[in-house]
């Protein structure tokens, strides 16, 4: 048996207000004039932090429009933009969601890694380290923060480019950028959060390791999203730090059910991770019935939407690409279930869950 | 207001028997035929840990003496010999609990800086970085495989050599080899883990990060110290996972009361840290009183000895120099106590603690 060497994020800050430390943090990592570039949600476009991020001499940012989740050509254009424009970049440093974080680990890789970024889905597969990247998150519960994988979405598969060199070199925790967000959206990526301890601790992967830091995830989860009664300051700073503890126990486990699900309806449907992940958690009681129960009391309490009746009006095509698509995802099954998962999980049955979706 | 940028330990497996990666994971490590040094508590001698260590070529296992805490000279001491053998060495692991874990990153710090290591103790006077240092725990507790300090006591203090380049580039947790070792280094051991959580969550430098993390370690420390009936399998890993959440949760915060004092007691009588603590911690229930009455039940549940009466026959100059050693321990107190903690420490009062251990 061979056990992950897992590679963390090397440095780290917390601290409300903590953010104001790029310019210091990223003055050193400047090589020969080359410029930092900073991803940052299109959401921001005008709103004030923009007008804190330090640009500097050919500095650049690009606003990062998250209206669909990140794919391979994306991240492709814009590093073959950087590379026409500057040759080379000092480092890119992101503000965002999930889809933000994904797409910094992923151009920074792909600035130093040749061919399209669909050629690196997968495992092990990028050959170079990338370009210095940092990390400020403004929406918790993704863990894409502390996590070695960018999902991406390419022309075969919605797959991440997992490697060594996919963690942040700097993540800064700065609770103060995360208030205000939209409430949906702190609820449905939150509960990506919830859904990650849930399958993390429910899954056949589990060690003492990922088991410590996925019950303290999903205890802050409890406490914000079912007992406290009402969100406050607080809750901002237990969400970005579930994020991260629920991101540091799949690092030793493993998702499982609702997010091969989830990979399925985004593919298909273009449906947003966290929305997918909640459409699919709803409808697998009998995989997680703890979880599940308290999953509907959180919908209840922040009365939000879940989108029902998805997979009514699907063709045979689209639906057998996306029982496909789940049912590629063998570690994830093998965790919810163990090596024999093969014996309840076959096409019929991924089929018959979607389409009560 | 400035945040600390943390770093973090790089790569960390965690898993039963993973130890036995280490030839794997030091074998990119070698350069240009320099030895690999692996420093194993003497405790180890005889014992068939020693067999697994992968020692090839010229790599040189060296037993460190733990009966004393680690001096900046035997620091010196080992660090001049491997120059003198090799010259340069590719990397140092050590096999051990605190006191190696912290011989480990002092010589591997000092093999690239000129002179004595205390000379570098202290915040950040460590000029380069040292050579590849991997920290493999067999006792959990004190948190020094995540921290960035290790602890000296030189010819005028005892204190650490805190750095950026301190932490492990590699850790190790293999719950196998802390399995077997003697009850009270465990309990002496696991109650540095227990008070670091409890000065940590009851100092005024707490915020959201440190929190999450003190509060597991806490959790993980009552378990097995108070609620288990025996001690098991599962208390190793959960003891090895408290002590890792421990560390991390005074990355952020500080410890207090309880380690100013142990630091005296340590520096005047050679009293080792865990059993400092603990007569430290046993007498000063006013400043945490609810932890300090948990403690008193395990110390009765694990049927331990806590020293008594240790400070009755001290000289003088002996117990000014005590209260020298605690009171210069700053951010200890600020910590604990806030900003005016002068109003209530004393030389007075810290004697007044210190006659009563």
């Amino acid at each position: 048996m061979s056990f992950r060497n897992f590679p963390m994020v090397p440095r780290v800050i917390y601290g409300k207000g903590s953010s104001q430390q790029v310019e210091e943090i990223v003055e050193p990592i400047r090589q020969n004039g080359y410029p930092i570039i900073y991803f940052a949600d299109h959401f921001f476009k005008d709103k004030s932090l923009v007008q804190h991020i330090p640009v500097q001499k050919n500095d650049k940012i690009i606003f990062i429009d998250t209206t669909e989740e990140p794919k391979t050509s994306d991240v492709d254009q814009i590093r073959d933009q950087l590379i026409e424009e500057f040759g080379k970049v000092s480092g890119i440093i992101g503000y965002g969601g999930g889809s933000v974080m994904d797409m910094t680990k992923a151009v920074s890789l792909m600035m130093n890694n040749e061919g399209s970024s669909a050629n690196y889905q997968g495992w092990d597969l990028i050959q170079n380290e990338g370009v210095y990247h940092a990390g400020i998150p403004t929406l918790s519960g993704t863990g894409a923060e502390v996590s070695r994988t960018c999902v991406l979405t390419g022309p075969e598969k919605k797959l991440g480019l997992n490697s060594d060199f996919t963690p942040f070199n700097q993540v800064i925790l700065d609770p103060n950028l995360t208030q205000g967000a939209p409430k949906e959206q702190v609820f449905f990526t939150g509960m990506d959060c919830y859904i990650h301890s849930i399958e993390s601790l429910n899954g056949t992967f589990l060690n003492a390791f990922s088991r410590s830091y996925g019950e303290k995830a999903l205890e802050l989860c409890k406490k914000i999203f079912l007992e406290k009664s009402e969100w406050d300051e607080e809750s901002d700073e237990d969400l970005m730090m579930a994020s991260w503890h629920g991101g540091m126990s799949i690092a030793y486990s493993q998702v499982g059910v609702a997010h091969a699900l989830s990979y399925g309806l985004s593919y298909v449907l273009g449906i947003k991770h966290g929305v997918g992940n909640c459409i699919a958690f709803d409808q697998i009681a009998e995989f997680y019935p703890e979880g599940v129960k308290d999953f509907k009391k959180m919908v209840d309490k922040f009365e939000v939407e879940i989108p029902k009746n998805i997979c009514q009006n699907l063709s045979d095509e689209q639906m057998n690409k996306m029982v496909a698509v789940a049912l590629s995802l063998t570690p994830l099954w093998e965790n919810a279930l163990g090596k024999n998962w093969h014996q309840q999980i076959t096409e019929k049955k991924i089929k018959e869950l979607y389409e009560k979706m």
